[in-house]
């Protein structure tokens, strides 16, 4: 509790009085900032050109009356010319479209007569399309518990390069028809610019995932698809990476977009990776896109996912990825975390009283 | 799918056989090194000794004609090693007590008519106790809600020297006064062994907070006193290095224990620290006793405390753990993350239907 | 110290001799393996089917006589079979190019008569080619102190779709002037699988960055390419992610391979990134090809470079790669880490005496 | 580059005196927050309750006129406010003792006539005090190779509470009799504040260890003790944290302090650690007391201890910490990472030209 006294009351009137004071000087000077932004661009400039112009000049060396040291007013010096600076860059410019507007509902996707962004969504099947019977089988299985996203990889990353690295075209040719034959939509990964657009002749949804957040050249060509893109965050990025990387894809115009936390690298050795379930209520906040959690990855292994899917969904996201396989132990990869069909049947029911998705 | 093929099934069928045989060998050799222990130990030798009793012979070099190179094999053989090793240390040794052994139920304690380990507990109050008016007044509110445990600290942890550490003793006076008078359980940090015994006069649960998980002064004195005990995890400390902090506590016969999930240090910025729900459905499964989460503390921030808390309860925490206080601006201690009264009915209303903890 | 006792001795000679049995027997279950392997390949599988088959029959269930609880066993048996199976897959495969063989010297590259792998070469210039002038200044001088290879990007990885993408294939074609006007080699990041030949038509030296580095489709171009490549460390990769990432591009032929360390993510905001120089150690030994440093990237920051690069090359970095630019405060990426030349001339004469990178 | 153009000219003179402005009213409200401080502190308030008052009053609102939205101003007032609560808790108190003063030289200590923080000085030993014969054999051994500093372990911190944990008291005597015994100083962990005063009747120089580096118990007992202390980072502690905790032993009147680090905790398995040499390269600028580096910690392995302390002392290490055992495969902890005295030999070998510590 801070001490009462007249005097110290007419000191802190004057302490107000300076911040008032403050707040004036520090939007006329971000108007004058301004001004020069809109001179700088119709001389021809850049919004960066616009923003530098704003601090070409060195800032004002600190008076020798004050009784901070020139490091602690050079901070706050530099922090106002950085706002005016960034109010020059976004002269002219877009906000970031990732960011939820004030009062933004939530965004809803449809995508093959599917919702996307309301009650939860499962996206569920095998980490790669390995054959015609696998791929239909496991469409058959999701279908008939309510799943309507079937995912399955055709290019798979893979950490060695002698590991199997998906059927290519044939898999993504697979995967669609299975999807369709069930009435599901494919969800599937791509990994290089130049196949985006077949990718696009054969799946519903578009994936980039975390080795590839980054991948701009690949972002930019997504960006430009006209398909749903659900954007992996990569295993040590932070949320504002993330959220530029999905700026990237919005920028070229496709608003389809679907962010899927993954889980971010730490040293805990228990798991491979620690799902960041903080990551997923604070989207929610900041971003009106839907938002689900892939719960295979970070777990590893199988004895888990049913508590991280209830903790995803609790903290607010809107669907789950996991991955099932008829024979997760002949997969030909991941077969330490995929569920195989009773397992699902599990995993359902422990998520739902019915044990199907609901809706 | 492995093809099909008589020669290689009898193939197959021998490697088999070599398996069921190496299973013969490492339990007869496990036997044999068991009855070093019991000799190592009959010879006065520790249970170390007799670990390493079983490792003193230079392991085997590899034969010229194997397949594999040295270092592979002897990768097997050390691993055979270390598990007699173990094996004989274990001798006349009693297992680890954190851990939850087969089938058996999960731990109960009550404290002051509270139960704690089945439906969800509520802790709840100020960082530090900072006056009789303050502790009295927050103990009334959270009371009159359905909480049933009053947290609030006398010695404080502080990351700098020169901020406030604390009322000590008075605040420990204070904070059990409070309880008392309102029907609640008191639970408060201890810093120094020498306070242990000081504090088991007042509060009711003892709290060994992160930076302490392995201050083994501590947990020692911690062990041997008669009050249930919250340990907290580290803020880099992995699972096991958790339960094995656990273990020095227990093994000193306290075993009213509490384990405190909190948050672990990532390169996040937007969170103080990323609350780890995989470690509560872990422990969950390979401990005995309650396990709750501080969601407090990793948000760092007050805007995400409701999806944090409802994903650490969807995980499996049995409690959850959050800072209260009368006038959280004026706080002496984290005041950008404790709730006001107002804030903390808004979380329990967003928690259970009529806005008090069930029970 | 093992107690001394003559019923010990026989008993811990029993242990020898079961340790040589266990040896044997790994041996001939590790030929068995092969033969597996041998048969499924002349069937016509693959690599992977080939490990597969090996485990393709449950393990044997521990015998109730044992002394090891059965999932210590089932640890063993698996370790034996994961070991066998990885042989099997190796049969008739290449082992993994990146590591150094048995007595292999250290690789050296020539690129434009300029060494690399010997006496540490030092890789500088500007973040990005902003213009003919900048970089033909920055490489004229560079030049003039014994710098041999001149850094530039083209192509700019930006966090933000709103940064300064690069000037593209004009701004190769004014590095490669600049560089050759001044008898340096040139170094450029690719971002696009579809600018890789493009690049080579200009650059001398490709690099792949951090964000890229399991941008499998841009290893696989680059390891198709006919010029040297430096691969940076992802910024949250382990080593055996970036060795199996180098395999990709040595798995297609190009075996002139530069490693980058350029500091790993952690929790210290003080830095952008921690410099590893236990990896430095680390790959020196395991690989032989050239391993370099940056240094601005990690420190983020000028104030630190020196005593950076000093360890990093005390720790066995055969090169050093550092941001100069003629006027950092105006450069349009960067501005806070990159050196000025005065800067960069403290720099040298804190390395070398004379103030040249010498050789 | 920035365009130029007279209308832009007058507009960025506009700039350039409103920043000036700026300086001059936050120096003017600096000096409002002093005089605030000032008269609180006469009312008896602490020096936390002057920062407080100075933001007592809420923040004023930004006017509807501005360029800015709401929030970006309250960033701006914020800052200025909190650095007038910083001012304010500053006046009448100490600055931080761990930062080096303008100008101030590097510190020296010396501890039985040998001296630390000029040329490297070499602290080894085993990890643990067994025997008087091991303990003996290595103080010999260390000092014919012109170490000077002869550290072992008495209280052990261990992660397991069944394992070796030290020979406590009596190990003291057997550490500081072998230390005398060959003209050697003793340094020696302490654990538990009731142990400091005992611990400074034998050795020489007490070490705070990584898991204690927050124990502020044990921090206030060494800050009162007449030793010199070591005190190792926390493996997940920034240097902001470790500094603070510095301060806590500083400011109760020990001046006599040696900062060591050790490795911080990271997800890259094949060390134990990641050595941080940018934080030696930033405590040498930022503090005056000597820093060493313990290489063995963060290595866990022998192999790399060479290049790890050659990239310490390159980075500004005035010292190094490292492991030798007599007999490190009978040691009764971290068996994995002590070097035996061949080892040490070497490693010597490789550091300095005759093989011996200089000096």
């Amino acid at each position: 509790m801070a001490p009462q006294d007249p005097a110290l009351d007419a000191l802190l009137a004057e302490l107000g009085a300076l911040d008032r004071e403050l707040v004036l000087l520090v939007e006329r000077r971000g108007r004058a900032a301004l001004e020069v932004a809109v001179r700088v661009r119709a001389l021809g400039g850049s919004a960066k050109d616009a923003a530098r112009a704003t601090t070409a000049l060195a800032p004002p060396v600190a008076s020798a009356a004050g009784p901070f040291d020139p490091h602690e007013l050079a901070v706050v010096v530099e922090l106002v010319r950085a706002q005016g600076a960034a109010l020059a860059e976004r002269e002219g410019q877009p906000a970031l479209h990732v960011r939820r507007g004030a009062g933004e509902p939530d965004r809803r996707l449809v995508v093959r007569g599917h919702p996307i962004g309301g009650a939860p969504i499962v996206i569920a099947g095998p980490c790669a399309v390995e054959s015609a019977e696998q791929i239909d089988a496991t469409a058959a299985f999701l279908a008939a518990r309510g799943v309507r996203f079937l995912r399955g990889g055709a290019y798979k990353p893979r950490t060695s390069p002698y590991d199997f690295q998906g059927l290519g075209e044939p898999g993504l040719a697979l995967l669609s028809a299975a999807a369709r034959a069930h009435g599901l939509a494919s969800v599937t990964e791509v990994l290089d610019p130049r196949d985006v657009e077949r990718a696009c002749e054969h799946a519903d949804v578009l994936q980039v995932g975390a080795r590839n957040m980054q991948n701009f050249a690949l972002l930019r060509e997504v960006g430009r698809a006209r398909r749903p893109v659900v954007l992996k965050r990569g295993m040590a990025a932070t949320l504002d990476e993330w959220l530029l990387a999905a700026e990237h894809v919005l920028a070229l115009g496709n608003e389809e977009l679907i962010l899927c936390e993954r889980g971010i690298r730490t040293f805990e050795p228990r798991t491979r990776a620690t799902l960041d379930v903080s990551a997923i209520a604070l989207l929610r906040q900041d971003v009106p896109f839907p938002i689900v959690a892939d719960v295979s990855h970070p777990a590893g292994r199988r004895d888990i996912l049913v508590p991280l899917a209830r903790a995803a969904l609790a903290a607010g996201a809107q669907g789950l990825m996991v991955e099932v396989h008829p024979d997760p132990v002949r997969a030909r990869s991941d077969a330490q975390q995929q569920l195989d069909f009773p397992g699902f049947d599990r995993f359902l029911a422990a998520l739902w009283p019915d044990g199907r998705v609901p809706g």
